[in-house]
């Protein structure tokens, strides 16, 4: 199991983890198989999506802060079941397919870590399970 | 392929499902590697979210609710419409870290079932992959 | 990895690919394990859905585009930032035990590509990973 840190500078943003994933794929040293990018975190989750133009995570920044919004008298008190809903949403663990040992993305394809309720130092892990062939 | 029943008792609810997914890895006796939590249903889910406040999975379920209504002129005619689209934001497999024999679930993570077309008894697979180290 | 060729005919819209999937798994020939079908496009989704009623996929694809409208002021100039939102929520990758080496679905689950920026000629990536079992 390989991890990193990353660190998120606001309540919410899309930070691109691309290159800390391939490290990461590269140090599990499997040729072909399956990278998982799993957050142990309840209020950020992981995607995968456009890396290519930085306004693609905004977008999907803004509109998930738009579909759930901050303050909506949620039941949970800590201030941030907006943070919790989103994670759901979009999802703790992403999976990439793995050959000659590294990330096999379509080309416009990035990882990118979503943080809803920052900034935050946060930990993801990945591992890779090898494939039969 | 380990699996389990879950008995839900209203038409929107997430029951928190982490003990019998804890024993369905033990069961699988994997030390090492990736669990797989598989709904076989199209109205319900599976998430990884803050198990320690309930107000948590009632704030995700309410939400969920107000982005897509139970009854809005949608073209399926079973009345359920809202909880396949549910499904499809949510997600039929979620996947959590296996170390030790034991789930690596994040301080404040749980795994919950969730029910968008209750109440019912539904059915949960659990499948661990091994990793090659 | 076995990989095959989708041809979406309109901008928005789910087409059932279970069979192409259940090919690719016998291709695979893997008796026991979890298949991965994964999407390398950033402006279309996989995911798991009902597959008897047509009606499904619809509601689903219309239920995306009213809470991701196409044309909301987003930062992304392509005009397919919205495609990009649903990208993310429904997401890249979808996973299905194997067992006897044919896919495991529920009795009413199929298998969805997710067009959200057609039409257009895409490609699916599937990947078995063997259980050690």
């Amino acid at each position: 199991m390989e991890s990193f840190g990353v660190r998120t500078e606001s309540r919410n943003c899309l930070v691109d983890i691309t290159a800390k994933v391939r490290s990461a794929v590269a140090g599990a040293g499997v040729r072909s198989g399956i990278a998982f990018i799993y957050v142990p975190h309840t209020t950020a989750a992981v995607t995968v999506n456009e890396s290519y133009d930085p306004d693609v995570g905004k977008d999907i920044e803004d509109t998930l802060s738009e579909l759930v919004p901050a303050n909506a008298g949620y039941a949970h008190s800590e201030g941030n079941a907006d943070a919790h809903v989103k994670a759901t949403l979009v999802g703790a663990c992403a999976q990439v397919p793995v050959e000659d040992g590294d990330l096999m993305l379509g080309r416009w394809q990035g990882v990118f870590f979503c943080e809803f309720d920052g900034p935050r130092t946060r930990r993801v892990l990945v591992k890779v399970l090898k494939s039969a062939e």
